[in-house]
């Protein structure tokens, strides 16, 4: 797997940037390519390395080049975001026709509608004018201004779609699926010798995109899942053995459940895919929750849509898949709900049970002031990334830097939470939630 | 049905608060009993009594009274919270406590836990004794913090636990439940001619109890749902022909959909218990749905969890009644997706549907600083009855003053949006929303 | 001083709106012009009235008409900004061209830059034309999207402007000078028998206009004015002997505090415009300022930017008047930290105080849902009332219900505390303030 | 300097804390010791270190450690908030009880009142027995619960009070002059061979401590200045040429000014203390806004309060230093304030300058979901340095890993605003600013 960007040619053009290459004029430098940040910063690994005598993993640094490989002056952009809604997809869509415009002043900037599917003919695929006046305020509002959808189109269309109007770069703000679209709609242009570069914004609420500390919109997603958390703190302290169930976002990643459970501070129970865990028995969570009850009076179990999913084969399997082939979960929150109940029934414990599946409402909210200024950060930088000839890769940070990946190693894996690490272990020392498999069933589950 | 505050006896006491009967002395003054509201403050309504010769019904006035019925010295006071959670529950608690303690110097102060659960023995029935410091920062959550709970209890035992301990004052804070409730224990009371003031804060987000102008916590709920509606308006417009489906709270009164579709500016239809309308035909729900669609691409749609009952009734019948006897409410919302659903899908139209249901979200969160102040002032003007002898009234506004509400009449009646008011006309310009029923078919539905 | 509005002329056209006068066909009713609020809905009021065979002051019901006095077709309606910013300024101008293009069709709708600056050639006057489009987002920021000045201009210039563009309705947005200068406008177009109606919406941070129960962008203000205090308490609660000091505005009328600090529930002095106080002696402010700070180690004060100018004619005899020609008020948040300052530091006490002024934060922010609603149901009764050739009127409610103010009478006098009232005594009994005069010296300061 | 952490002896007692050494069994690890955090790990230095064949610095992890040196059952921890105020205090003190409490079960944990003034006898220093009740529910405000003060006090005294307490962990929270309290504090104990671990956690609403990623409370105070910074823009917006000017704070470092500013993407100039500027002249600032006013019509400044001191000596030399002997700062923001008001009266434009210094009320607020978070993790990592003797460090994040830093590394620098690096060319990005210095003159000013 290769860690650097690929590169369309070399550069041809000065850049239109007033930046420096001195460290004493007060003025911001362009990058320096030997700047290059490690892919793993531990000794132990550097070690390694240093004895075997090889070279390290390095990112390219992401940043302003002082010589592009696109003129300014003719260059055609297109912005395109895919899939669910993430908070921030409008301050990276504001931020690319920004800096396109104000800082290497490309006039001619298109904004694609409702995803992919936009640029296919048949679903009437027109690309909206961009300018900053149009975009000035749409920072305001959640969701996407150019609206989104899932699934994969055409290919030749597509890209006909692109060559069409002379589009030489291309901006996918999207998950794994797009991306992997974007891959395709590279091979495919450069098929047709298209000077086309192609550079991804990676957009996933989950945070589950490998080699990027963060995805934006995250932040924001887990403040407002935390008030949703709050709001079920106090229904379960509200009621005699009040029990607050909250469901969130997470198929294969538990981030959002876990990093709102730690920011409310009040969660007993974390359930996240990469942890299995039982539900009966003596270890089982119903009665962890039982024990819990009895000595506290209420509880806050917070669950990420894609736990447990070994307990439901057969509800699961009924599902079948989704439009874009993934596997449809089984409820999770709702099997919870009627598994407490029951078990708590034969108790014959009196208690009440409020649940939460706050969905989409985490989705669509504004960007957070944080998530503002990364996404600006991660726009900024794609676009210098573009006019630099890079292509196929991400834009995203790696242990705090921004760098390039490329796009084949972002989608090689998927991001979790390490059972072994710190962010786990703070959970679980926030929470104080016990381990809830039998001892020695670890790997089996 | 009686405008009156029925009073125990003859004040005895002086108050204590250092108030004034002067209007040029900067101290505010006690209430002047010749005060008093009209009950209806139009011109036809006047001239109609006038011409009769009748005097018209009037409220009395809120507020301190120069003489008071109960000695301040030994009174002890209850509180209870009882039923849904409510935005302010714990402003409530807090300015009673805060009120008794510092204005009356009342030392004796308990919280019941849990509702009138908590006033019965065979429920581990306790009184918390409640201070200042105790309730300090209590405001700063959601919920009620002392629990609280739905349904009626023994009302012998609860008054039993009231004589044990003395109580001369009980602040139930409740709705429609909750108050008949109360008037039951005080007919028990006086029975056993117990010397106790029961002074109601009545308590209902659907904002649907009659006499009052607004109940409180209803202002912070319609902010919260009209972020859910934004978030809604996101993901509708966040795909080709988006729909986005609100359900709000509003068993028989829409005024949380109402106001929150208001408040948001961006919905396209909002249905409510009040107003009948058809699903099906020219003048139906769908059929102006398809063409809002058609027309604009995107559409948003709330909806009262009480509307449109009389096109479930099947549904509604099999679900019977909950423990404090009310019908259950088949889920308007799924029935509406279903609906929605299938009849587009028969149109041949792409269209996706965000369903959100943010339920106890709403009615979990923390008092806006409008309802800090309304809930402080309510709670001043219960203790200020207490001491003045009231007993079985509530306290509210009514055309902006704070008034006395015998129990009795608050109950004879719902409230609810008049469908020839100003309130659903606002609702009606404001979306454009189109009636939906046959011509003439209004009384029938 | 007269009650009713007054009216250009007969009503000549029927309304397009589909509403109706029937109370059993579930659409909204037109205004019934016999149901006129009262004034004074006082029973002792009633009583004197009857008594004294005297008809009732009323107001005339805000809402739509049967009939109208102009005609939607040829209708040309200008929107003006006038003075400081208040939150809900582009609630109302949204909701003012929404209810003119949907509901009467109006497409000839201008806006007015800056105020009746706007209006005048030499300050380069241009009408940019409004539509639902250009409007629908700007709710999301506060400010006025139009821009707004203070002062007054030529007359005959700004009536130049709208009988050249034929302008048949004037909605000027706007405290008491801009109704004054609204009176003006209105006398000279009279003058050129010029049929237009001006319907103002009072705005007034302050909340100090007259016969109004509230204006609009208040609850917005106090809101973010309690963020302010709860900071400041935080500060206060911070250091040994802290001092939190907040000034807000409130030139003449100390609403703002007085509610921003019930909302927080933790000040210890709220000072007003309305109520004198004395700084030294055994009764002034900074003993009692002293004792609290020995009996509870910190201390939260919020003074109105109007109060204790009494105490300070020397400073604002040297300010003179603004442009408006109003007396320049001296600061007394910093004449107050002086004070305090010199009379702490004498008692040999260790204190901190911290102060703060957060000025245009608190009119500079967006709306609250409550807000919004209520510039929607203004706006759209100002519109209705235009059609229905009501002019020189503000619309607002009174006692809970939206009427006609005529403008002559809302000005005539200045909404104020009264410090007999409830509203005062909410303050007194939440705070627990003594009265800061000498006995008997009410009257003279 | 040592990059290493002081370690006050081996281990002596197994961990209480039931985690695994292992990978295979969903147990969180025990901290692996050759895990170390490169300091710097860039590839240019890497192949340095490798070519010079040495080892490169590095950090030492934070987290539990499997043996520890102190025994949970007999240790007494003390906790203690200094200087000014920062969104998170609260948090941080609450993590520091729950991890005491429910992880290493320590029964004796004291707060002190006010800051290092409470550990001497002559300002009445007292330990307040903390547990997780006391400390449950302050996060839900700003401030310190525990108070705070400035300044350092006699480190005899404050020794005396620990060793009189047997206190053996001390977590003293604040900047760096906390810091170097805590590093004469550790002098002093060690003289008198006690036995006590002193464990940092960094505070600078500044976010100026060096060797840390970032501090905590910056991402709150960061979004409550955005809030202000969008209120200054409408301000600006709202009056002809009007001007909105931000002061925020930043005495040596403009991160706060540079970030907000960033998030808020609205502003056009942004000074802070790291990049001089000129006022006069063809490159000065003023220039420059009267160009922004001839284009736009309105202009948004935010500055630090530390920029442009270069510009004020004379009035900074007056002021002389504070109690803790920093130079006290000229007022920049009323200084450019005035300058700008002259500036653009000769030009004889009509505008309006709207000031905002909103001070307190950002560091006053509560803490964002990610700075709860962020003070769980420092706060319990702080906890886990303390049981393994380590001391005289602080915890914070390099490069996304928690590390221990040594107290003397981490005040042997500040952290400031590189004009050459990516932050800051994201800003000059974002807003267009201009170089504001004549060319050749970086170095001199």
């Amino acid at each position: 797997m290769k860690y650097e960007a690929e590169i369309l040619g070399d550069p041809r053009f000065e850049s239109p940037l007033a930046l420096s290459e001195r460290d004493d004029d007060c003025i911001a430098n362009f990058v320096d390519e030997d700047d290059k940040p490690l892919v793993n910063p531990s000794w132990s690994v550097w070690k390694k390395y240093r004895d075997e005598g090889r070279e390290p993993h390095c990112f390219e640094l992401a940043g302003p080049r002082k010589m592009l490989y696109f003129d300014p002056a003719g260059s055609r952009a297109a912005i395109v975001t895919c899939g669910g809604l993430c908070p921030g997809l409008n301050d990276v869509i504001r931020s690319l026709v920004m800096t396109l415009h104000y800082r290497y002043r490309v006039t001619e900037i298109f904004g694609i509608r409702y995803g992919y599917r936009g640029m296919t003919l048949r679903h009437g695929g027109t690309a909206m004018p961009l300018s900053p006046e149009v975009v000035e305020n749409i920072t305001d509002r959640g969701g996407s201004f150019l609206g989104s959808s899932r699934g994969m189109y055409n290919i030749v269309e597509m890209v006909d779609f692109l060559q069409r109007r002379n589009i030489n770069m291309l901006f996918p703000i999207g998950g794994d699926g797009t991306i992997r679209g974007a891959i395709e709609i590279g091979a495919e242009a450069r098929r047709r010798n298209m000077d086309i570069a192609i550079i991804g914004i990676p957009k996933t609420i989950d945070n589950d995109i490998a080699f990027i500390d963060r995805s934006f919109g995250f932040s924001s997603a887990v403040a407002k899942a935390k008030e949703v958390i709050d709001a079920a703190h106090a229904e379960a302290r509200g009621a005699p053995n009040g029990i607050g169930l909250v469901k969130l976002m997470g198929r294969y990643s538990g981030y959002i459940a876990a990093r709102a459970a730690l920011a409310s501070g009040e969660a007993n129970f974390v359930l996240v895919p990469e942890l299995p865990f039982e539900l009966e028995g003596e270890y089982g969570f119903l009665q962890h929750l039982e024990k819990r009850l009895n000595q506290r009076k209420h509880a806050l179990i917070v669950v990420a849509e894609g736990a447990g999913q070994h307990l439901m084969r057969d509800r699961s399997e009924e599902l079948g898949t989704d439009p874009s082939g993934n596997q449809r979960l089984a409820d999770i929150g709702k099997f919870l709900q009627e598994r407490i109940d029951s078990y708590l029934k034969d108790t014959g414990m009196e208690f009440t049970i409020k649940y939460f599946d706050p969905s989409y409402l985490i989705r669509a909210t504004t960007a957070s002031a944080d998530d503002s200024i990364f996404c600006f950060e991660l726009s900024e930088n794609a676009v210098h990334a573009a006019f630099a000839g890079r292509t196929k890769i991400i834009v995203g940070t790696w242990h705090g830097q921004f760098v390039h990946i490329p796009m084949e190693l972002a989608i090689s894996r998927r991001k979790s939470l390490n059972p072994n690490g710190p962010e786990w272990l703070a959970v679980v020392e926030n929470t104080g939630q016990p381990l809830m498999i039998s001892p020695g069933s670890a790997g089996n589950v």
